[in-house]
């Protein structure tokens, strides 16, 4: 503990990628990683869809995914090491006024390189058996006035990946390279101390130059770290740390849950294998044109999970605690996910939750896209909005680049990124348009 | 309650002139403003330093200040209505970096038709006596290690006015033209509707199209009013309403103090009336060159007020309660601000404090400027970042302009300001940098 170099906080898929490349580029570092659950990626990285795409409106978010995705493809392809991922690909069902308003997006994503297929209606019918288009399946469909889709949009380079395989990939690298982790371990509080300590009561003073200077830590380890650099990379709870020191942590977490279907013996056992989208005959995921209800098949489950935006739900500053936040609510995927999922599907009307979970996305409402930045002798990397783990490579190499204090960083495949655009004080990014 | 057609959270001085100036543009419009106090400005606003400056680094807050200003100098002086204003003027004592600093400042304020004025250290000393300008007056000025203060800039079209008066203005002037007050009434809950109501459990669902259709009343005026438009004026505490159905407020509240040092029969008797900077024979508003401590002249009460930034305070989402966050510290004064103090003015080391009080700064921690948004049927009004009352009726014409969808306001004097500009999607105001 005592010749920390960098203490990172956070064991997520942001704080695993930070040490991996701190590490990477720093070698002979000396990297703690702190988390308060019992092994890496097992907080909000473990609970989320791990979906990927890099099918954005907004430049930054292409750049940054598509370099990531690049990294996850080289991991699970060429490099042979499981990370879960399957390249099922994206299918937005777009109704007629989200065809029209897409296509500057499209547009823009071309101009960078990343590919689309519209496909018209004919042809989703035709790959997709049990597809209503109208929106009239089954169900209270008419209740909710579901629009009638009028054609796909097709990402080819999306998919999924398993996030606890992912994250103890870049945990067992940190690891290879002499990066260490205290798990079980929670950090509990920023100590700011002056520069010049006087020996006063009260210090730091307002007429003080002060900065972080320690990390007090709770659990298995115990006591106060004293790193020359700390990376706070703990998404949700990132506020509980920055504000009793007086720094806007600038997001804000919400809830969203996952629920998982079973297509084992049901009538939708036909659904999880859909040629022409992809070389695994999977079907893509699959988003409906009515509050962002999504789906895709775990081959490996014989299951769908299910989701769906969920703009009503109160924002929280700090969580209370994991349990509230955690905790699925059975009537949610009733009453807002199944209505419109059985319009488009009416094979989901005889369906059955098999398991059900909550994580908690961080949001940054200004503009959805991820932030990374310095204060005094801290990197707070979030933000993600519910991307951390497509941008996970990327976002952990911009947290190495400002570490080495670079105004660049090289994403994998040589993209360079200029680091403070994803900072406050210089921000420069594009906003996101097309969000789930 | 029941036609209510524009209902105002929040009888601070952003509630009053967004009520004054809708009503004056509006006629005939009822428009109800509540407030959990028992008058109008009696929470944060009271309890201001109600210090006014149009010497920003910001052409944002340049304008937006100067035509409030201007407003408040015709009210005073042509209206004859006393709202306690005096032009006693702002005098910031610079250290070398500071002065350097300032330059592009002066010169962006100069092209703006804002005036400034430098003085020279010999100047300073001649016009106030006492002051030490190497900072090494009195006390524990070498520990604190105080900057020589090279010159003076001088901004005359500054000074103070009484808070309680200035929105007691404001809310005659609502009542005049048939603008209702309800006070001891706070708004507990925003009620989030679907547009068109199944008469399910659970609505609104995610498919569903919702607005605020009801804000909750408790206290004196008790039950739900359901108008067309809502008007969120709360400062500190409008996270505590948004946050709950899903929308950000973009702000954190801070404490800060203010400590009232007696004048009267102690050594400091002689520098509350100095000539030379204004009609009045008062000492200006005094900017120390060391953690933004400053004082200004009551002359009303014999009495100086000083106060300081404070970085290191704790950033609040909601305040926990009003006793907490209106509780002055004694201490803080002792510690952080005394010894700057009495450094450059060491009369200040026999002072006694007379009366201290502490209120909430509701920062928008973006970019320290105001921010005017609409979200669905309701404005939101806040992050003044303490300058609320120096630009509440700018912002009260920029709320009305976006009641009336508007996309220009005129402010007091005919400048024309994009309202725009001040909402986060289309957000375009230059960042503040001479912040005390």
């Amino acid at each position: 503990m005592e010749d920390t170099d960098v203490l990172i906080v956070g064991a997520g898929i942001l704080g695993v990628t930070s040490a991996y490349h701190i590490l990477r580029n720093n070698p002979g570092k000396k990297v703690l990683v702190v988390d308060r659950y019992g092994a890496a990626g097992q907080g909000n990285t473990g609970r989320s869809n791990a979906m990927f795409r890099n099918t954005f409106s907004s430049r930054d978010n292409q750049t940054l995914a598509n370099a990531s995705i690049d990294y996850y493809l080289h991991t699970q392809y060429e490099a042979k090491k499981d990370i879960g991922l399957q390249q099922i690909g994206y299918l937005w069902l777009m109704n007629e006024n989200q065809l029209s308003s897409s296509e500057p997006h499209l547009k823009s994503m071309q101009a960078n390189g990343i590919q689309t297929t519209q496909l018209p209606l004919a042809e989703l019918s035709r790959r997709i058996p049990g597809l209503a288009a109208e929106g009239n399946g089954a169900g209270q469909a008419s209740l909710v006035g579901l629009p009638k889709i009028e054609a796909g949009v097709f990402g080819p380079k999306c998919g999924r990946l398993d996030a606890d395989k992912l994250t103890r990939h870049y945990a067992r690298m940190v690891t290879e390279m002499g990066g260490k982790f205290a798990f079980g371990t929670e950090a509990t509080r920023l100590a700011v101390s002056p520069k010049d300590r006087l020996g006063f009561e009260g210090e730091p003073f307002v007429w003080q130059e002060s900065s972080v200077t320690g990390v007090e830590l709770a659990g298995r380890l115990q006591g106060t770290v004293h790193p020359p650099v700390v990376v706070l990379a703990c998404g949700a709870w990132g506020n509980q740390l920055l504000e009793p020191i007086g720094l806007d942590g600038h997001c804000k977490a919400k809830k969203r849950q996952l629920f998982s279907i079973r297509a084992e013996s049901s009538p939708l056992q036909h659904l999880t294998h859909v040629k022409g989208f992809n070389p695994l005959g999977l079907l893509p995921m699959i988003i409906l044109p009515k509050a962002g209800v999504h789906f895709k098949p775990v081959n490996e489950e014989k299951a769908f999970w299910a989701a769906c935006e969920d703009n009503v739900r109160a924002l929280l500053d700090v969580p209370e605690n994991d349990l509230d936040a955690y905790r699925a609510e059975p009537d949610f995927y009733e009453r807002n996910i199944k209505p419109v999922l059985t319009g488009y599907f009416p094979e989901f009307s005889k369906t059955v939750v098999k398991a059900m979970w909550a994580g908690l996305y961080s949001y940054n409402t200004l503009d959805y896209l991820p932030f990374v930045f310095r204060e005094k002798n801290m990197i707070i990397v979030g933000g993600d909005s519910g991307s951390g783990i497509m941008k996970g490579d990327s976002l952990g190499r911009v947290v190495d680049a400002l570490y080495r204090e670079e105004q660049e960083a090289e994403l994998y495949g040589g993209t360079h990124y200029r680091v403070s655009k994803l900072s406050f004080e210089h921000r420069d990014v594009e906003k996101e348009d097309w969000v789930i």
